[in-house]
């Protein structure tokens, strides 16, 4: 019989968290002077330089075909020369250089060739890292300790003082699912409790009691990830879930909101009531008998619908989620793995919210380049082995996270993405209001999510249009939902790179 | 309406493969003589140096226990120095040197500190490839056609020309399953069929037929990984599985076979008729009515059970495996995660098979650092972005998988693998027979697998008095399963490493 008594002792002793003592925002390292972003790159380009009538070019095309003999090539834009990309600019096969807006799908933070992460390649600790592999788990290295409280603590969110470490973004959100899950059956066994005999041999059978009808609450249009578990979760595109089997989980739909939210919030804040209250009824239909679901476990929600086409809601919103999920002991999980990382003015997107008590659960990857969550110990499993893997994690890509922490922290970087989104913003509402955007685009979002920026085309077919466009003058760009034009530009775009974004965008507009 | 039509078109241009056109092993570079395996690791320890009279010492306690204060610890070792670490030998925290049979859970192929990946670190081309991490099913570097020729495309499993490229192990089974659902659901629907409304619509809500009950069937004992899709695969122990929601899928006894299969050959092929009888049996009762469980798209089988206690089943089982499935329509899966890159005495465990065709799906991770499957073009999906993610693989990994293959082939390993697998076969039989391991130790498996050797404590509570003896005098060791003691030495274990093992073994056991 496996016990879960164990987990009392290893809890007790667990109080005090490392982590919690580092102080939330690590101090910036001692500069003279806080340097111009515009410092990390000085040989950046000033403008685009195309040369093929069409990306992708002819080079592209001939790599692209010859990829397409052993793996999937119909979902390639262009085939990238990263040696020769450079802090904004994305350089690809036939020599085009593009401001690149898009940054591999919103992954890249501090630019391409960033000179701290090439001093950092060059370091025997990251050598070390990377030739030899930990099973992190069971072997960690001497420096994991120091490592994660000089990376991943010094930003964790308040409150938040334990982290699991993944591989990416559907891991970490999996991982957080089986975290719920555990902690869930945990609470209704009692911290004492021993795992029943029946729960013990109906588990090897996927049969409940021991592999509970359990369920994730998620939002139509979200985007979790495409694992089996995370996919349940997912709605935002049938190619993305067509002909795979799902967990029968619940979905409740998105507020319907307007946008400006600074022009709409009465409207709004009636069409969160009515999502907030679809949420409530779906959790407690969930623990009754004759549901069509299991009972939630928990909630995962993006602060700002990203995949699903960048659908925002307000921080009252969010914490009618926090206080509903709370009253009917419903984990919250965030799932920041596009919004994390400062692209939204803030580290992560939540911190706007000013929650009156933090979610359960902060998941993270791509810009971060290492994926895991932040949890409490509340949420860690009773007993060891329990959420458990081969890798846990990557330390070579942890350094990674470190120094691209530090870059933001002694560049200011999120401060400058902040105020460079809001340039941006009044820019694109000019041109959509009055300008070369009238009755091509429309419903600018991010008022207030740094460079986090979207709108829509009139049409999808306007939309993939101007994407195609604006590649030929020279700006990459990537879409999102239906009929969004997404901005995902790094946080070491500045004025200038939107000079040219805007500029590139009135010309590809009138030719439409 | 999304129409699978595009599907032909693209298939048509990749019938002929470029993997196809490599020849399945590279021919060694060039070398004046092909070095002897010590040469890569000149200073490597001739004995361990055990300094604390525990593993783990003081320090790796110390280190462990701050961690833990962020994250499991419960589930550590010992805390390692990576750095100091050199070839077979792993050195801890505490200034400890033990020999490395366990290899961070059979993931470490060429050693610590191999000099090739050293070098390889150092060089422009990791550097880039590492530092602008590349998403890249969309915008893959200019050497990535080139890259994933010279690396998995060296040791191809002979027939499957194709590869989808992933980030670890659970997440290569699960990409497997994906295309199994939807190549399997592509054939029912017929080439030129299109998705229905109704597909498209119920896919969103997680019901069928969009999200149709189909099923994976898998072993008893088997251990696939532990997302949610890969988890309902895994039947290895209640610990990895209570709690966590489940597809309902089939299971089916693994054959109860008697070692060594050279004195048992009759009674086991006996056994594995059986099994094969069970799993025609799943999978014709799960396209009857009234089948507890959806139609078996396809079974997932590891060459040997690992983490499931290191079971062995005969080619001729395999062979049969192949015949069931094919006459069924069901796709088979080669889990080769722990038994692939070589250890077994092949570069792949199901070579030794010798089937009259070809699996369809063959997974990969651990000793490879990337991740992934091949498969042929039947099972790529018919649309672009149905199986997809942001990175889909790591460039940076690749390079590494490259250099491991490479220094694989140039100093022979597998084939100096298979020898010494031999050489500690005979002594640990004797051992066992007529040794040390009398009445301790029993059912040595691996008769004619490598150095994937493994035998049984006769209690649990033996095996584990055996690591911990083992970790003592200064060799590293894993168990599996209930009782199982496993080898997963790398493929640079020597005979004289082998000595070394065996003299302890023969201590450790006197001392039991």
């Amino acid at each position: 019989m496996i016990s879960s008594k164990a987990a009392s002792a290893a809890r007790a002793c667990c109080r005090s968290s490392l982590l919690a003592r580092v102080p939330q925002q690590q101090p910036r390292r001692t500069l003279a002077t806080v340097v111009s972003s515009s410092s990390l790159f000085p040989n950046e380009p000033s403008s685009p330089h195309v040369i093929t009538p069409q990306i992708p070019g002819p080079k592209s095309k001939e790599l692209s075909d010859r990829i397409g003999t052993f793996q999937e090539n119909r979902t390639h834009g262009f085939v990238v020369d990263y040696a020769k990309s450079q802090g904004n600019w994305i350089a690809d096969a036939d020599g085009n250089v593009l401001l690149d807006m898009f940054a591999q799908i919103a992954s890249i933070a501090i630019g391409y060739n960033n000179p701290d992460l090439l001093a950092l390649a060059k370091t025997d600790e990251f050598i070390t890292a990377t030739m030899n592999r930990a099973a992190l788990g069971s072997f960690p290295p001497t420096n994991w300790q120091e490592l994660v409280e000089t990376s991943f603590g010094t930003v964790k969110p308040a409150g938040l003082n334990h982290i699991f470490t993944a591989m990416c973004g559907s891991c970490a959100n999996e991982n957080a699912f089986k975290a719920s899950f555990m902690a869930y059956r945990a609470r209704e066994r009692g911290e004492q409790a021993e795992f029943t005999p029946e729960e013990m041999s109906s588990c090897m059978k996927n049969q409940s009691p021991g592999s509970p009808d359990l369920s994730i609450l998620s939002f139509t249009s979200a985007f979790h990830g495409r694992l089996f578990g995370s996919l349940s979760a997912t709605r935002s595109k049938a190619i993305h879930k067509l002909d795979i089997p799902s967990f029968n989980w619940p979905v409740v739909a998105w507020p319907d909101v307007k946008y400006p939210f600074s022009q709409n919030a009465h409207e709004n804040a009636e069409a969160e009531k009515v999502a907030l209250a679809a949420v409530e009824e779906a959790i407690v239909s969930s623990k009754q008998a004759g549901s069509s679901y299991g009972p939630v476990a928990a909630l995962i929600v993006e602060p700002i619908q990203s995949e699903g086409g960048d659908n925002h809601a307000s921080p009252s919103f969010f914490q009618g989620l926090r206080d509903v999920t709370k009253k009917h002991g419903v984990f919250m999980i965030v799932d920041e793995v596009q919004t994390g990382v400062g692209a939204t003015g803030a580290f992560w997107a939540h911190e706007k919210w000013n929650l009156s008590s933090p979610p359960d659960f902060v998941t993270f990857s791509k810009k971060m380049q290492a994926a895991g969550f932040y949890h409490n110990l509340e949420t860690r499993p009773s007993l060891p082995y329990r959420n458990y893997n081969t890798w846990m994690g990557d330390p070579a890509r942890t350094l990674q996270a470190r120094q691209i922490i530090r870059t933001i922290q002694d560049h200011n970087l999120i401060e400058k993405t902040d105020k460079v989104g809001k340039y941006i913003y009044d820019k694109l509402y000019d041109i959509i209001e009055n300008g070369a955007g009238r009755g091509k685009i429309e419903t600018l979002r991010g008022e207030n999510a740094g460079t986090f920026l979207a709108f829509d085309g009139t049409t999808p077919q306007v939309r993939d249009k101007l994407i195609m466009e604006m590649r030929k003058l020279g700006v990459h760009m990537g879409g999102c939902g239906d009929k969004a034009l997404r901005l995902r530009p790094m946080l070491v775009f500045e004025e200038k790179h939107a000079d040219v974004f805007l500029d590139k965008l009135e010309t590809a507009l009138g030719q439409l």
